[in-house]
């Protein structure tokens, strides 16, 4: 047999090894257009920052590497420009040597990626504006820095790309502003969870323009102006754009391989394509949504290494599947960390899909171990079953555990009150006996179940002054440093005799600092006849972050 | 409704507070034989160590907390001395104003907790032999290590407690000591994972006594003379026991509740002792283990307080179950992280229950990024259809995630398969790609499937020299710096071009460093007609700790 691959880097070389594994005997043939395979995607934003301080680390293999231990015949340099599915060959340009040939195949496997979006706007094309994929675009930018010694950047999109890139620069003494389109940065999480992102990279020196667009860029001599939608102008001496990415389709579209709706190749769940020969793999083509079983663009390096190995043995006969992706990701910004698994608010809402949601924050371990921080989680849910649907988590020790327990969890098909029940590891330098997981299982349960009526942060603005009242139920020394509007101060431990100060023809809207409080006084009111009565969701903690 | 609490911490209080939020009007009352409640048991002994520096860090509510909160009556120094099942009332004697009365109950929950086995041995009950369950144990090994200044321990038992303790009075700056009965420390992981943890150990200056037991302790003038079954004589200014706990059954056993065959208080899934008025939860009951459905006794803190919010909801009327505890715990042993879940090799042969396992070395995050470290990672399956039945690590960042995971993973029910299918988070600073644990499901999936045929550490001394060969198939300068006795060098990039030099007439057991490039060794060879091929499973990361 012999298989062709195109794209040397997540998904193709995961799939060449595994083939080699596979099939000793095959004859396996890997193009790569660029000059580099196997190289550390995901470690770029780190060599700009020097937290990564050798260039070969980047590079995880290299094509003597895959010929020495996978006898693998790694061709660099090497674009496939043309897929003929009639003969089985494709059609190769060979950029070191400016020359063109073909080589034929049983099976093909395509891993070619996606390219960053560069819109067609004034001023992209200057020598001091970005873009970050692969190997040379770090050294245009490292060598920009190391050399050029820019003082200001500007980052254009707030994705995880545009974060890391907005640290990596800050890190290396750069004054940095972040524009982006949307009302705030990560679109795998929702607003209120970004917001506590945001005003974290306020504080570490970030400038934010957000729900604002790039417009052009004007280049004048020692310096740039970037233009927004908005009409603000930027002065700064270097832009990195991170937009998003593109899948690389055009070699299968040329080839009349079928795309999705999405725009990515279009694969079924052995990751053949519409040609029974191609499999493709990565960011180029279009996965199931795990959780509203859609199509969709997931650029990860978890789901495209993994998609490489199963098509790898697809190829070989074996009997794999994809059963779709979640979307687990992680992100560390500065010392924090925010990570995400399954469907967000904003998603469900597209795809008309029921959910609830809880917040809660929590220790990060037992808070009487030195070192605990808090971590600010968000759980979405079905109101029918009370399947877990989503998770979002931010904090700064433990956040990206609990959240690949509950990617799992979501994995498993689990719902809230399997939640509870889950057994975590646990000694006071790494959890509580009830995990924050465990607790965003019962806190998802009492809204369930009833047991906890809540409201959540976006309402209170809403509320009918006249027809509801807020109780801060924290002590008076916290109500005193700050409440929310017209919110009255009755203690929890205080309450049971002072009933009578609650109103019992009005709603009533319990409030904490997480919403624990909140619970117990909305367990003391409704159990003492008071029928309306709500708790704050996730507390002053959920909703501060949002109004700052 | 009036509903009786014995025992104040982690069940007892857990159930307390659970009660009240489902019920505002029923009557609670705790009683604790000792002064405090809701003690952080899980930190005494970092109190000890001087790391959790404030004692009041200890308790995490009082009984006027309580009160205030919850509106329960606490009653500390207030022993249950008798349970009067007939007329449903309990005897308490008050230990404050020496006092006896009675109390009656409609429900009456049990969390007694366990004691700390006190062998009855020579010298066990001078004043500078300890033991420590709770705080009043805690001040006095504190108080003795801050006024007697001790310079040397010696701690009796290798489990979590017993290695807490030592870790802390090291810290303390002690020449720490530690003595146990089995071959090696820990019993939750099985010996070669031990073995990992015990030469870490030893490097941090902690001495061993394995397979040997306490005879008896000799007082001196300035020092004792703890003297061991072997005949070994240590001598030290203090001693510890850690060496178990016995679940707290006599007052249960004294009012005829029925025990299970462990010795502990039998209850039922709803957590209903043979009295449908009482309930039992924590250290003194047994449990369903939820891997191999027998009774057993599982005391740690999680379940514990688990249970006794599920014995509250029940007392409610509401209907929950616990439906078993699999063990999952960690530990931190000063930068090491032991963790495990579910059944090890032990328990299952004691059951004869089949399994098969797999070993795997993996980086705790990228190894491009900086700071990452080695996590040892052994899963232990099912045969038939890969269901992973128990889990092990040891090393210094991570280990508790992969464990959580895998954790979720069993409680879903999940085999090796299905973690290939993970999808966990993945950027540089926390983990790879493949996260460690898809990671252990390729190598457990590639095991069950006849990819790779592996052989175990302990299989190596008993090969016949005759009959078959050790290959190391690192490269010459690993296999230069100390290999496996007996073993040839043929490094895998060299073994296409080396075929010739694998006998065809013997057993041949390929072997690396973690068993990845075995992996590969095997499948050249197992593909160029080789059929008696074996890779070591872990490679010299599993083989060498345990020879050490
Ligand atoms: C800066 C950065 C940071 C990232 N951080 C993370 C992270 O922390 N976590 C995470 O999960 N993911 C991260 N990603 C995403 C991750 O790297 C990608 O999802 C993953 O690499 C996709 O794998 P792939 O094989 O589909 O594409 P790639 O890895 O991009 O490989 C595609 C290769 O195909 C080559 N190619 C394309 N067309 C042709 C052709 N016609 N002929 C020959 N060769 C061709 C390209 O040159 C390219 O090298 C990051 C990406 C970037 C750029
Ligand atoms: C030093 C130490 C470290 C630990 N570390 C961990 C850890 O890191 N992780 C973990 O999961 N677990 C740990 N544990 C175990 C955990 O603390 C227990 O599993 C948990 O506390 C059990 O809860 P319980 O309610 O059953 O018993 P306890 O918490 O012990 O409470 C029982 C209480 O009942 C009282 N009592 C008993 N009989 C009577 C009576 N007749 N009348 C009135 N009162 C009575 C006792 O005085 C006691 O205070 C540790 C334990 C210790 C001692
Ligand atoms: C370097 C690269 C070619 C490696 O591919 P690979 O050989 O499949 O991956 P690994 O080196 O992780 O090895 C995994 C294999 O070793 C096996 N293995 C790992 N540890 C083992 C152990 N202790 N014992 C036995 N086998 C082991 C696994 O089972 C797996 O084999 P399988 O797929 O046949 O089951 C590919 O991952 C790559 O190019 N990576 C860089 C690019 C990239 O991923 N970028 C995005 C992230 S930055
Ligand atoms: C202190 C103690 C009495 C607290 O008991 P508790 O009130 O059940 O526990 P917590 O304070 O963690 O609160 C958990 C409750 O708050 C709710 N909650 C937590 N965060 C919330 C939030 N953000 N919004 C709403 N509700 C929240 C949970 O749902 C849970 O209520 P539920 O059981 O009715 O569902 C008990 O845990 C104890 O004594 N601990 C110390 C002893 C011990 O555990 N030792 C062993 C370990 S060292």
């Amino acid at each position: 047999m012999k298989v062709i691959i195109i794209g040397g880097v997540a998904g193709g070389a995961s799939a060449a090894a595994r083939l080699r594994r596979n099939d000793e005997k095959s004859e396996i043939i890997l193009f790569e257009r660029g000059e580099h395979i196997s190289f550390a995607n995901c470690g770029l934003p780190y060599y700009i920052g020097e937290v990564i301080r050798n260039e070969e680390n980047l590079l995880v293999q290299t094509p003597e590497g895959m010929k020495k231990r996978f006898n693998i015949d790694v061709r660099v340099l090497s674009e496939v420009v043309r897929i003929h599915r009639e003969t089985k060959e494709v059609e190769i340009y060979d950029r070191k040597n400016d020359k063109r040939y073909t080589e034929s195949y049983d099976k093909l496997i395509l891993s070619p990626g996606a390219s960053p979006i560069k819109p067609d706007l004034e001023g992209v094309n200057a020598k001091n504006v970005f873009t970050l994929r692969n190997v040379p675009d770090t050294l245009s930018i490292k060598d920009y820095v190391d050399n050029e010694k820019p003082e200001s950047a500007v980052v254009v999109g707030g994705g995880f790309i545009g974060l890391e890139i907005a640290e990596n620069l800050k890190e290396r003494g750069l004054d940095v502003k972040l524009v982006e389109l949307s009302n705030q940065v990560l679109a795998p999480i929702d607003f209120e969870m970004a917001a506590i992102v945001q005003n974290y990279m306020k504080e570490k020196g970030i400038e934010f323009y957000l729900g604002d667009g790039l417009k052009g860029i004007k280049h004048n001599t020692g310096y740039s102006e970037v233009e927004l939608n908005s009409g603000a102008k930027i002065e700064a001496d270097m832009v990195v754009l991170g937009i998003g990415v593109r899948p690389e389709v055009s070699l299968a579209k040329d080839a009349g391989l079928e795309l999705g709706e999405r725009g990515g190749i279009k694969v079924d769940q052995t990751l053949k394509t519409s040609d029974s020969n191609i499999y493709a793999v990565g960011d180029a083509i279009e996965v199931i949504d795990y959780i509203n079983g859609k199509q969709s663009l997931v650029p990860l390096a978890g789901p495209a290494n993994k998609q490489g190995r199963i098509a790898a043995d697809n190829v070989c006969g074996r009997n794999e599947t994809y059963d779709g992706t979640q979307g687990t990701s992680v992100l560390k910004i500065f010392d924090m960390t925010v990570a995400s698994t399954g469907n967000n608010e904003k998603l469900l809402r597209r795809f008309d899909i029921p959910y609830e949601k809880s917040y809660t924050h929590s220790a990060s371990h037992a808070s009487y171990y030195p070192g605990s921080s808090t971590i600010s989680m968000k759980i979405i849910f079905s109101p029918e079953d009370g399947k877990v649907l989503g998770a979002q988590a931010v904090g700064f020790e433990g956040v990206e555990k609990r959240i690949d327990v509950l990617a799992t969890a979501i994995r498993a098909g689990m719902t809230v009150y399997d939640l509870e029940k889950l057994e975590l590891s646990y000694a006071p330098p790494y959890s509580s006996a009830k995990d924050p997981v465990n607790m965003a299982g019962y806190v998802a349960s009492n809204i369930l179940k009833g047991d906890n009526k809540v409201i959540h942060w976006d309402e209170i603005e809403r509320l009918d002054k006249e027809e509801s009242i807020l109780v801060d139920v924290r002590t008076p020394m916290e109500y005193s440093l700050g409440t929310i509007e017209d919110a009255v101060n009755i203690p929890l431990d205080e309450m049971r005799n002072r009933l009578d100060e609650f109103p019992r023809d009005k709603k009533i809207i319990v409030f904490c600092k997480v919403g624990l409080r909140g619970y117990l006084a909305l367990r003391i009111l409704a159990q003492n006849g008071f029928k309306d009565v709500y708790n704050l969701s996730g507390g002053c903690s959920t909703y501060y972050p949002v109004i700052e």
